[in-house]
């Protein structure tokens, strides 16, 4: 097992922990469509389109259930039992029958049986019957969010992944940053950043690193650039950067599976004094996260916190959205640093955190990092600069 | 309207043909939670996130109903009569909730409501009520695939926009051809290739391009290379290339949303006797799909055809998918060139041709074109090289 991997007894101990939540619920197995959450008890990365995939739990036995393009490719990465295909989608026979017909064989016929999903679901074409019109004998119980559930609290090897990530998402920022000059175009900054960093990342680690899912390192600006860094969800646009232009830049990197989140506000030369002094106010919004974040309390409270920020300095014009999510194998998991979240903060959770003043005209200002919580406190897995003289590029 | 979008009338009559069908099966309206349906509908382009979002469709009137962070983005960019907002997810306030509170506003609280999906669906931490126990007085009629319906038969707009990904793809892999040589990494190949032609890209077409999603061209392996290329979808391992290997690549790009699919079976150095045969027979399949696609027959009839090759020459054991997909919006789109897709084919379906041989140890052998079918036949958007001496790298 490499340094960068999870091990095989860390799936083995995942899969024990949902198999014994499913048997407390009186089932005898669990049926799992999501592909998230395959990765996650499996270590399988794979493409998910038309054709269904599916991993079986039972007590003593996981199973994967996928086309036949993919039988050589779960042989080989994925940490189960049994592969077992079907031909294709649609195919001569659905292959939801055939997921039926494996269930029966595998004595999963009659009784309760959990699953995350009623059936398969997939916008890229795909359509078929729920598995309880096909297994007439089996009462099917819905547990959507058992494994979401499971993975808010990462595992020290996972840490160590997410940890990783950050190393190579701070390379890939920092070049992004030394490519950011006036006149330069946003793809043309952000894929030599994102090769150069990925490039570094692959030389580096050697054949220690699998990436299971993206391609390495990579930084950008999502087309937050001048005006347009105003949108906090803008979309690329290949824009042109111009002196006095707000970025706003995100950077990660993939290392079994597992990803980090790093942004930061930059500028492109001397910020005005009004950019001054919203970067300024970003700053302290996100000091104040970092002082009330820890672990025992509701994740509302860090809201809260930072929404009476809000309050005491009248910037409810500049908000948009709450202070942070959580994150690992998703850009955005739950738990959230949000008002309405009551989850209570736990030691190995991770979170992004990035509350965000967006002035129209102006720019956006929003710095993102990811902290892991500790048993007294949190830890800080990103170490970009945060301050303003060490974000000015070109 | 830039010559490369889709402009302001094309998305009043795709509305117009949903709201008709909607009207003609008892409904009053619908609602779209589907961020492809939202896109097609609107233009527009966005993160789908924990955050839900509903695009609300009446005879006279559309309504984008977005998170506070996406408001200035829909303003600017949505066709759209209506934005309206909610604070945030899961906020103090369910956002489903404060959908719910909007439609009854439309007017929509009572009767019958078309919907693509019974609520909200995201794996991003998302977790939420269905709009019938929202809305008690209204009765939802379910028609997740009607808009996906829709998407089959693509506008000579689209086609345009698609035969415009073509052009880009193929220079995107021209570069990526021209730097596979022995001893450069996967990454940086498809990285470097993919900076140059998006480059080339934005500076040709100017500021008449606007990607919508995708960030321009893009071109590489996917981990497809040498013996891994015979996984069908392998993903990125960063593997060196070496002398003799097989390679499979995949190149594309982005224009307001819209791609194609270019795939190509490509050797570094001479390829082998045996590498050479298979070679062969993966282009004679590609030929016969040629030959047999046209308009009014069904999809399966492709397939079969295609099959009664493999059964001519004994070449299951190296069968692993069906002979192609429908694209444009998403990369694989129904229907299917599948002996379980009775579809018929119709002019205006945009489909990828690229039945393979996977030879374990050897390599994978699959071609991928892009064609749209045609009053009596069918043209080729994409128009690399198939040839095996233009395919030879290094």
């Amino acid at each position: 097992m490499s340094e960068l991997s999870i091990g095989k007894e860390e799936y083995l101990a995942r899969r024990r922990r949902v198999v014994s939540e499913v048997e407390a619920q009186g089932a005898r197995g669990m049926v799992l469509f999501g592909s998230t959450s395959i990765f996650y008890l499996t270590g399988f990365a794979f493409l998910p389109t038309e054709r269904p995939a599916a991993l079986i739990l039972e007590p003593e036995r996981a199973s994967l259930f996928v086309p036949r393009l993919e039988q050589e490719h779960a042989e080989e990465t994925a940490f189960v039992d049994l592969v077992r295909t079907y031909p294709e989608y649609p195919g001569e026979r659905h292959p939801m029958r055939c997921l039926a017909d494996f269930l029966e064989e595998l004595g999963l016929g009659e009784g309760t049986l959990a699953a995350d999903a009623p059936g398969y679901g997939s916008g890229w074409g795909y359509e078929g019957p729920p598995l309880d019109q096909l297994l007439s004998g089996v009462v099917i119980k819905l547990l959507p969010k058992l494994v979401e559930r499971h993975r808010m609290i990462k595992s020290p090897q996972e840490v160590r992944l997410i940890r990783e990530s950050a190393r190579w998402g701070n390379l890939a920022h920092a070049l992004l940053q030394e490519y950011s000059r006036p006149g330069a175009t946003e793809n043309e900054i952000s894929l030599r950043a994102s090769l150069e960093a990925t490039q570094a990342m692959v030389r580096t680690l050697g054949p220690t690193f699998e990436p299971r899912g993206g391609e390495g390192a990579s930084a950008g600006f999502r087309g937050q650039i001048g005006p347009n860094s105003a949108l906090p969800h803008a979309i690329t646009r290949n824009l042109r950067l111009r002196e006095g232009d707000v970025l706003v830049t995100g950077a990660s990197a993939t290392v079994w599976g597992y990803g980090s989140e790093l942004e930061r506000t930059m500028f492109v030369g001397r910020p005005s004094p009004e950019q001054r002094k919203f970067f300024d106010l970003m700053l302290a919004l996100q000091d104040l996260s970092f002082e009330t974040i820890r672990p025992g309390i509701p994740c509302a409270e860090v809201d809260r916190a930072v929404r009476a920020f809000y309050d005491r300095h009248e910037l409810w014009p500049y908000w948009r959205h709450h202070v942070g999510h959580a994150l690992g194998l998703l850009g955005h998991e739950a738990p959230f640093f949000d008002i309405g979240d009551g989850t209570i903060i736990e030691p190995g959770m991770v979170f992004s955190v990035e509350p965000g003043l967006y002035v129209p005209g102006l720019g956006g200002f929003r710095h993102s990092d990811t902290l892991v919580i500790t048993e007294n406190g949190f830890e800080l897995l990103t170490y970009y600069p945060r301050d303003l003289e060490s974000l000015i590029c070109g």
